[in-house]
């Protein structure tokens, strides 16, 4: 059984979950509704000075919970590997200077070459880039992805495989992301929750909701309660493992960010307290 | 590694893949271009006398593969898994009656309970008509479908969710259909694979490709060679646990239904030889 929520203060939310908003409409509205967890997608922070953007998050009293994202690692190409390469180190500084202690990665996939060989560059990527995180106090956490981005976007597409490679990689500063909507369908979902946590790689938890039907693979993301994953079942599994952290709301969703985002705001926060 | 495909004596296409045609259409043209093997979906036997189908299939000498499909078991509604049970049944008289030796589930599933409550409707339903199964000589093959229909098409989402749920009701008129376009993700596959066929569960494979990116939940599935699937490497699994029935071409795709269905076969023919 998940605790009761009867405040926001592991409310967090990430900027892409209010997309029409740049970094300082998410930080302005965002504390004016009394919520002080953000976690920060890289494309509010372009243009941005870093510096500034820190000054501003301690203006308003925001814990930066994470930076989203980085990863892409695979790819066929050398010059693209190596570009995601630099890019990685550039994400690592970004987490770093905002404040963030964890980077959300994406891992990546490329289809022109089988699932194993992008899960080989994915750990060849994350070791690579693990004395930068490492130096800048960063962790980095592995987030598998559903099975329907497996051609594309992550060829980590279960719990079981971001935990064992997590294990395998076995530095303090390599974790996992747990997210709802990747993960709400696999049966093994409790038992690798609970892994995670024993092994001290339960990083962070994303929370929305499965459209049923869902229309669209990206931005057709439901708010909690909109769709047919029991959240509140799997935050008391991410309980159990020992995580008390945030947890971090992040929709994509053409439908909500078509809506007026002050009062989408409010929605969620009721969404929270009555369906997370 | 998978025997070469040399000629067509093992190659099936579903009606469903070439959609714009009625039975007939598929039955002469299929036959027309030498593909003997016809796995018939039940739209194109609605409104048609089954016996007059039968004398055309034997006409054409048209082997009936499977007939697709019966399931969708769970429901929160009472009234529902009745209709439920009342379709499977006329499912498998509509299978007996063109000769098809088994009948392809969908087994379904409902949002609005647990996949767990899903899955024992499921094999719930399964029970209740495998009687009416075995009278009529027709297996009924569990098809798993890809994780991204757990919401409202399949409660089974892996090929280890089927294999366990035939192992349980362990009976010779029930087994396990494998799909590349839903199970290719799964890094468990090849083991599942194997103990599919050492169970005498492996009844029915089918293929085409997974496009990348893919656009459309349910209408943009691939010819093989148009995505990330390695079919081939598939097959071998499939051949190594013992299969040695047809290969069934099962594509839905809005783009392929929209072009000239003669030169549409040839292209599936020159994939086949090639892709699968």
């Amino acid at each position: 059984m998940a605790t009761a929520l009867t405040d926001f203060s592991k409310l967090c939310i990430h900027t892409m979950t209010t997309k029409p908003w740049d970094l300082k409409q998410c930080i302005k509205n965002y504390s004016a509704k009394g919520i002080h967890g953000i976690t920060i997608w890289r494309n509010v922070l372009e243009g941005q000075n870093l510096r500034d953007a820190r000054t501003m998050l301690d203006d308003y009293n925001m814990e930066v919970v994470s930076v989203a994202r980085g990863g892409f690692f695979p790819s066929v190409e050398e010059k693209k590997r190596q570009a995601a390469m630099d890019d990685n180190l550039w994400a690592i500084n970004q987490a770093f200077l905002v404040r963030a202690p964890v980077l959300v990665l994406v891992c990546g996939a490329d289809g022109r070459q089988p699932l194993e060989k992008s899960r080989e560059q994915i750990k060849e990527g994350i070791i690579r880039i693990l004395p930068e995180a490492k130096a800048a106090g960063v962790k980095l956490a592995i987030e598998p992805l559903h099975p329907m981005y497996a051609g594309d976007r992550s060829a980590i597409n279960t719990l079981a495989q971001a935990n064992q490679m997590a294990e395998e990689i076995n530095s303090d500063f390599v974790g996992v992301a747990v997210d709802v909507y990747h993960l709400w369908w696999d049966n093994n979902l409790q038992q690798e929750i609970l892994r995670c946590g024993k092994n001290g790689n339960l990083l962070a938890f994303h929370v929305c909701d499965w459209n049923v039907p869902t229309k669209d693979f990206l931005n057709d993301r439901g708010l909690m309660g909109d769709g047919c994953i029991d959240v509140p079942q799997i935050r008391g599994w991410v309980e159990d493992a020992g995580f008390s952290g945030y947890n971090e709301v992040e929709i994509f969703s053409h439908k909500y960010w078509a809506t007026e985002q002050k009062e989408y705001l409010e929605k969620i926060k009721n969404a929270y307290l009555k369906f997370t």
